[in-house]
């Protein structure tokens, strides 16, 4: 394939994916990866054979992709609101796969049911409660309202849900965690006070999954731990050894920079790295095998890599290795990927590429 | 279609294709729009019959796509490494349409000759010439040496290129002009002292385009003018009657925010929106008609929107158009978009999406 491409190391995924399932296992919570981020049938065909109890989805779309590659239970961790034509894709999508989904008020919860109809009893959802993130969510002692509201439209109530979404900042995965335990236990006991059997307790995220209680969570749903990115290396939480993702990208350019580092020009810019960068990564993504080698300018089809002053620099026409910020905009990016094994190579299509509805 | 998706306001598009068509002929300059921005053929057709005298694209694929539409005189606006696999797509190119494409040092432009072979003859070359953007380009004063290594080659050499890209910056894009217009004079200076025949000095960015002067480029590559964007707002380059697309986002959630103001969560993220945000950017994207209110916070499928207090927020399950704020991002995320007319609407392919290499 001609750069910038996507390539996958088929052994380093596998390891991730069966560490995090062990890891998961150990807790004593269930592990239901949330697939946005690789968008790919095959992985989470991993991922279920490693354990996992079902996928996470973003998107209806997304579920569709998955149950039509044989998924059979999928949670869509969103606050949907219901249209008639989502109404009708949910209820095709339930006659083959366990299907929940969230709702995160009274409004949303009664909108859903009426939308549904008499669909609606063959639906979970699970009540979306914040836990600090302040994105979507309702306060967690509204839970019980909202789990009402869900019941008196004739929906299945399965749960609480949560994304402990400010984990993503150095030092903050921990705190992340012991806030998403006290809203998922007072969402819960809201909802046992008003007589709801409680199946499920949803939380994690990538950062946050490895400080998750299980008095808190009953599953959690990380997704960018497959691959690993320069995100998650800026917060620890994995090591270069265990990035699996990286763009191929050629040198084509270079000049001299400011203080005698050299720069050079990728032909991967932001419609295939993306273009996420909190001030806590050091640049727009880093270069495999080079941690000095940082990107500091990113636009549509150049990446500017200042090159360490006392390392050779690449030549142009050099093929080097870029690991993006965040993973799950890669993907998004591209409609296949090259996986890589020690017997050689295939292509991997990115089946979920763009299903953002 | 279900949000989020991409509307464009044809009558709005058309009247912007016109008037930029219309400024630019005025200054003597010609006119050769920069199609990555709306990977469209049907608006590259609109751009040509109102006076362009060709199509600027950033990669091959691109190229390709356009030149099957019926493209006959596209630039690759880019310092490709040539390849045989990419050398053999040019030759294919060129047996249908004019080609130029980019080089910006003597080795890449030897390499480019090398690897075309015999083609290399039917194939014209821009040397890219930085004038202050840092990103790709020789040194003006360097041009003649890259232009003699290609005519070396047996490239033809058409004349010089350089893209202002510093120009995206409040204040910034007269001075980026002055700029351009001093690397595009000294380029061609040096070319014509060497014997060449300078037939194009190739300019200008949506922002720095009618601050061109003729004197310093023949022709310019505005891209984004066609649509406008939340940064042109920003730098004061369109006005909000000029944006001719938006996304359509769905109101999923609303909580009270801090200091009074509502905070609506909209099923729009960085997944359709793209996620540049440079500093003087007042957030991820403005609300068409609501100059108050502010993308806060952008997650892959959230946007937070901080509403004026002042303004009554819309409820659940309002539809709002999002102005994005770097446009050329939000073409590559969608397979179609919805072109909207007076008299109806219509469903075009962004044919060129995801054509990266």
């Amino acid at each position: 394939m001609e750069t910038p491409f996507v390539r996958i190391d088929v052994d380093v995924l596998a390891r991730n994916i069966d560490r995090m399932a062990a890891a998961v296992r150990e807790r004593g919570l269930a592990l239901r990866p949330h697939v946005k981020t690789h968008k790919i049938p095959r992985i989470a065909r991993m991922q279920l054979d490693a354990g996992a109890v079902g996928l996470t989805v973003a998107t209806i779309g997304e579920a569709e992709v998955f149950v039509a590659e044989g998924a059979t239970d999928v949670f869509i961790a969103y606050p949907l609101w219901l249209t008639p034509d989502r109404a009708a894709r949910l209820e095709r999508l339930v006659r083959s796969a366990r299907v929940s989904f969230g709702v995160d008020s009274v409004e949303s919860a009664t909108h859903a049911a009426r939308t549904l109809g008499a669909a609606a009893s063959r639906l979970e959802v699970l009540v979306e409660v914040d836990s600090g993130h302040h994105r979507s969510g309702a306060a967690p002692e509204d839970a019980a309202s909202v789990a009402e509201a869900a019941r008196a439209g004739g929906l299945r109530v399965a749960g609480v849900f949560t994304f402990p979404g400010h984990s993503y900042a150095p030092g903050a995965p921990e705190q992340a965690a012991l806030q998403e335990r006290e809203a998922l236990r007072t969402a819960a006991a809201g909802l046992e006070a008003a007589g709801f059997v409680v199946e499920r307790r949803s939380g994690g995220s990538t950062p946050s999954v490895l400080a998750t209680a299980a008095d808190g969570a009953t599953e959690v749903r990380p997704g960018v731990y497959v691959f690993g990115d320069a995100q998650q290396l800026a917060l620890g939480r994995c090591d270069p050894d265990d990035i699996a993702l990286t763009v191929v990208a050629t040198v084509v350019s270079r000049h001299p920079g400011p203080d005698g580092a050299t720069h050079l020009v990728l032909d991967a810019g932001s419609k295939v790295l993306g273009s996420d960068r909190p001030a806590w990564t050091p640049g727009f993504g880093c270069i495999a095998g080079r941690p000095g080698a940082v990107i500091v300018a990113l636009s549509e089809h150049h990446a500017t890599v200042s090159w360490p002053a006392d390392e050779p620099a690449p030549a142009r026409g050099s093929l080097l290795d870029v690991i993006p910020n965040h993973v799950c905009l890669v993907l998004n990016l591209v409609d296949e990927v090259v996986a890589v094994t020690a017997s050689g190579s295939e292509r991997w299509p990115v089946a979920a590429r763009g299903k953002n509805s």
